[in-house]
């Protein structure tokens, strides 16, 4: 056991299995430090493939149980958990800057939030109209009769959650997939993301005190370590896992979504993968204020180094009006400090992709050369380069963006026209734009689950009408949102009742709606209690 | 052109590409009768690979226009379609007769069906509140600021439907994927099924009438046939195609659901493919009403001849409580008449799957040589037997059912855990039983889409809580359902707009609910209007 401590956690450096700590068999790793590249000092054990069985059969057996759990039952042990992690919270953020080179009010925000969204599933299940209750009554005396008929969503079973790199809490061990699974009624089998181990224990083991204090089954939860693929390939491939979730790259993401394709039973896979979020910025606003808005593209390009999956990535603008914004966009780039990367991988894959674009360059920050820093970088091209190669849309990660010079509208409504799918769309303008460029906006909004207008991409708020998602390749499923209360919905299934006597039906489809929830009965939505 | 007609219907015997007519071109193929096997005289023209691309992109052209379209236009089309195929009845039926065999009950009662599963569409888009409105208001105050992000559920594009041939109308040309697709704003493709290609006509130039007059763009549907897999191969490959409905055989459906996970951007498909429904019969039901449900049951399982996605195809009970049961289910199976299936291949494989269970057999009815008839066949076996035997468990389509000899309770619990997923299961017992099997329910609603207590699984309840669906096997998609007015969220996405002005917003999202719908706002569902 390594004697490697953070504000007196001592970390033991093994998966969590069900509530036990898993044996110090198998191949090692350790983190590093961003700045510097070093590593540290803790030593953490890839847990071998008996132990994943081991705790996806765990997670089997705990599913009766925890999918039988009231609402109730679900917000206390989420709220258990934020209260744990608020508690641990300088800990947290100490370990977490170690091995992410994030800045602290950066993770101190990521604390809140992640703790935040545990008790906004919370407050969900414990209201419980999410259940999505319908009832359609019998009605003897139609020909042929008409049945009685229930249904309401339920649990799909034991979900894997990769842990994201560049969310080190709020896309993590207890970040929001596990979150929206766990109220969702699913066990939850957690692939810690390598490049965080130390954070991810330090949440993991809150999770798992949470859990023992709720009295639930301590399967209903693990936390696996591993250096390789090999771990997150065999919980994908396990039998018992019903789902995936998953916030990574498009490569490993479209891996996972090919890996559960070939399954003798395929599940559904979350994946969000790349984006590039283009923005539109029409010429009023360039106008009126096209200096403030280049402070403002920079601000969200840059934002934690350029490494949120909302980062604008490519910029549309007509050549003409763009002299302002442009010149104060290329001054502030070339202004700007290097910033370190979350791992060497990321780093070398941002150099690499740059490399391929030095004849688009036309500013770049402070050069950086220790640990997994980079510079940050401007890159600018025309419309016509830009259409003639399709690579140019592509996802870099890391603090650079691309700005393409339009000819026109009808440049720029063709860039918006052959969109592949991503997360957000922004549109800067003035309202007497968007009322000018209606088509735009009809066609972004088929493009990505988010159109945003007048403010940058990066910083997605947690709330109910929020849609973090967006049309393959942005994600596997545009038909789901990772973040905000309907991300419950991609852990879940209808199931129908039909004929059941009162007192075997579930709570939520009795006619006295103990839970007093929303439902619709006989076609119409109603609070109230029926005879 | 073909002089055959129906009730005064002539056929074209072509396929109907957004609004206009394919060429007679490519290969042909024709309708059999299944009493006697004979080819009926029209001429049917597979499309052209041209046409196929020609369809798909007069949808994707579509698309925009019918997207923006309001829930009272959809409404108005889908009444159209639907009193469209209420008017045509007569020559509906008569030509499915000859195409399908089944009764003239059947097809007048499936004519309602279809048309009244249109208009509950109809009824839920002119309402609109299925929209899921969500809101959540700015607050500048907030630090960060909080932005104004409201979301809602938007079509995915072109979808690509498969007529079943079990269905030739409530599932094929107008039917419920059709229909739910229309009503959430998608262009629709039916690739026609090639046993009723008339009936399939019929309906589609009902269809095209019900656009031309409500004045929408034409290529919102087109009617494609093809006698072998190449059409319906080609549409599932067309990168305009968003999503896929189907209903059919585990083969054609998992072959649909590799191909769409091969696409360079895989696709949602709805694939309802095989289910074996099983049932479980309760020790005081056996007492009180043993010959009654041995009567229920063989109604059931040769409902249709066998031929609903719903048949009960294993039935568990033990065995020293089932005498009388078992003896009644014998004679009445004896009794019983031969059924013409709906086509050769289907009788093939009837005849097949049994032909390997034949010392199983324990009781047949009449044998039918004509066509494509066959014999209705009863099979028991031991528990021991059929859980040595996993192919037992899959299912024959056909007018067959497994009686399975248990040992006792536990021998059905554990019948039970060993399940795939299904679309149903049943239990027929007295509360009593219910009381004493908890057990058995938690587990049965884990495996399946629709429970149901002391009524049989054949007979789908359209309505609001109704789910036809279940876990892979018995769908592709478990967190759908094909029937019911739920089928409308398989057909889209949730997507958000953040600082939207009022008069860019959706009528649903904007403060003054124009819609008068039902919403989330601000974390609190209301339909009023907001200052």
């Amino acid at each position: 056991m390594s004697t490697e401590t953070t504000a007196k956690y001592e970390f033991l450096g093994r998966s969590l299995i069900a509530g036990t700590v898993a044996a110090e068999k198998g191949s090692t790793f350790h983190a590093y430090h961003p700045v510097d590249g070093h590593a540290l000092e803790t030593t953490f054990y890839s847990v071998t493939a008996e132990d994943v069985d081991r705790a996806v059969v765990a997670a089997v057996d705990a599913f009766a149980v925890f999918a039988a759990t009231s609402g109730q039952e679900r917000g206390r042990l989420l709220r258990g958990i934020a209260d744990g992690i608020d508690a641990s919270a300088t800990a947290i953020v100490e370990r977490a800057m170690m091995e992410t080179a994030l800045t602290r009010p950066r993770l101190t925000g990521e604390v809140a939030r992640t703790s935040g969204q545990l008790r906004l599933f919370a407050s969900l299940v414990e209201e419980g109209s999410w259940l999505m209750a319908r009832i359609d009554t019998a009605d003897p005396a139609r020909t042929p009769p008409k049945p009685d008929v229930r249904s309401m969503l339920r649990p799909l079973g034991p979900v894997a959650v990769f842990g994201a790199s560049n969310f080190p809490l709020a896309f993590s061990v207890a970040g929001g997939d596990t979150a929206s699974a766990l109220a969702g009624g699913n066990p939850v089998i957690v692939k810690a993301h390598s490049a965080h181990p130390g954070t991810s224990e330090i949440v993991g083991q809150i999770v798992v005190s949470a859990i023992k204090a709720s009295g639930l089954p301590a399967g209903i939860f693990s936390l696996l370590f591993g250096g390789g693929n090999e771990v997150g390939t065999a919980l994908v491939q396990h039998p018992g896992i019903r789902a995936v979730g998953f916030t990574g790259s498009f490569r490993v993401g479209r891996t996972l979504m090919d890996l559960s394709a070939k399954r003798p039973n395929p599940i559904p896979v979350y994946a969000e993968m790349g984006s590039t979020n283009p923005v539109f910025i029409l010429p009023g606003a360039l106008q009126e204020r096209g200096e403030q808005l280049a402070e403002g593209l920079h601000g969200s390009f840059t934002l934690g180094g350029g490494q949120f999956c909302t980062k604008p990535g490519m910029v549309f603008a007509e050549a003409a009006r763009s002299t302002a914004f442009v010149e104060r966009l290329r001054s502030t780039t070339k202004g700007g400090p290097a910033f370190p990367l979350l791992t060497g991988g990321i780093a070398s894959a941002y150099k690499g992709a740059l490399a391929g674009r030095e004849n688009l360059q036309t500013a770049a920050g402070a050069s950086a050369e220790s640990g997994f820093s980079v510079q940050p970088v401007l890159l600018e091209t025309t419309g016509e380069t830009f259409f003639s190669d399709p690579s140019l849309a592509e996802e870099v990660f890391g603090p650079t963006t691309l700005f393409v010079h339009c000819s026109g509208a009808a440049e720029m409504l063709r860039a918006a026209r052959e969109l592949q799918g991503h997360l957000t769309a922004t549109i800067l303008g003035t309202e007497k734009d968007l009322e000018q460029n209606a088509e735009l906006l009809s066609i972004l909004e088929t493009k990505v689950g988010r159109v945003i207008f007048n403010s940058f991409p990066t910083g997605v708020e947690v709330c109910h009408a929020m849609v973090h998602g967006g049309p393959y390749p942005a994600t596997s499923d545009g038909r789901s949102t990772s973040v905000g209360s309907q991300a419950i919905f991609r852990f879940v299934r209808p199931v129908a009742y039909q004929g059941l006597p009162q007192s075997a039906l579930p709570a939520a489809l009795q006619d006295a709606n103990p839970l007093g929830i929303l439902r619709l009965w006989n076609g119409a939505w109603a609070t109230d209690a029926k005879a």
